[in-house]
């Protein structure tokens, strides 16, 4: 992909690019395009995860009670049986003395991706689960 | 507002514009600004709602079954006691022998919405309830 | 469907439960049931929503600046246009001076209400929209 | 909080029922009472987000490019000057010969989470960032 920057022109109302500009502010913009491309690439994302063909990447988090027999040995296995999706990592992290929090960075089909963490989410013991939209970066420039 | 249409310049690289532009054509935009204009008018929305000292409109869909005793009685009761939300107009669609879709535009704080959101989703007899973001208009431009 | 009444128990942490009464009392829930029932028929609509063969009800909110020219044609035209979605009625409201708030509720699958939503809102003038899940009430009980 | 298994009845329309046991199924749930469990839990890990005093747990994905001059510089210098948010951990995977997918686990209120998140993500050089809800375990039994 060209990372060669090119430059356009956007036309817009006065009032609206004033309310902009303090949004740009608030958010510690260095500059417009910096808020303009942030807002495209979020786009982009979107469609890449509307598009039930293509793969994308995701993060999925789950709060476990790691003292619930045989939940880790669970997840563990369901992780390496898991139809298409692909576990590129995970990071453990001990929320409290019963409580786990596990990020499970996944590649793969959106539906290849809810469906694992639809499985994990459902695992005795996991008291929490949820997949966030993420990107290889590939689709967005 | 000022809605004098004045312009500005976006850098961005050249493979991301080549993806933005097959999104615009993928949604029927006409040119890149109105595309450009949408998603700050998106953002600005977003910042609206979570302002929670602001006041922003909304719309809630509720689906219900008309045959429930009181159900609707107890709808209108809520919608005329309900600290703070305006609500604007309201209407009712039949969508089968028992189902009822009704959609109440609202204004007011956020706070004040989703409480008035949650109290008639959880009337007995109410089956589905959603808020969604809306707006005045007066903040986006 | 049948709506005869069944029971089943559950059986959950002591403390978890003090937690979910607490819930229901904050939301005027009048029993654990309704409020239950209120969580499963919130995951049934997802589920409906999350299977793209399926059809399901919607609404979509635009708001839009009337003075705009042609414009108002140009939303009717897509809406008689619109390969697939069935629109069941639409609400007018009036905002301000120029803007307008239409609630349109349709039917169809997800992929063509997202379609006729995302091409009503790059409608030049259009300032913002949202396509937001209901459900006809025959896949929830 | 007690971990004392308690039992509870609820009465609902047997052809909602018929629909929840599908979707149990549909999600391997092993029975009725962890799948209602995991719906209570979502909903009271909603409600620790909707309390903007309280404190909580988020994840915070961010894609970048590494080879952006002083960008990895500056996203350690902002972690480490964050007003309030604590940053319990992160991981960091290579996607690609450019891209970066960084993985951190944050606690703090929602407003210093998600002003964390936005300063993060507004940084030249990240091109996607996304902030998502979790839970320190603690509120939801």
């Amino acid at each position: 992909m060209s990372t060669k920057l090119v430059r356009f022109g956007v036309s817009l109302e006065e009032g609206l690019l004033v309310k902009f500009d303090k949004h740009c502010r608030a958010n510690n913009y260095e500059d417009r395009s910096e808020a303009i491309r942030d807002l495209i690439r979020d786009r982009l994302v979107k469609d890449e995860w509307a598009d039930t063909k293509g793969e994308v990447t995701g993060v999925i988090s789950l709060v476990y009670d790691h003292h619930k027999r045989e939940l880790v040995d669970n997840l563990i296995r369901i992780q390496h049986d898991h139809g298409g999706a692909i576990i590129i990592a995970s990071q453990h992290i001990h929320l409290s003395h019963d409580n786990c929090l596990e990020v499970i960075v996944v590649r793969g089909k959106v539906k290849e991706l809810s469906g694992l963490a639809f499985r994990l989410r459902s695992t005795k013991g996991v008291k929490h689960g949820e997949l966030v939209m993420s990107t290889t970066g590939s689709g967005i420039g």
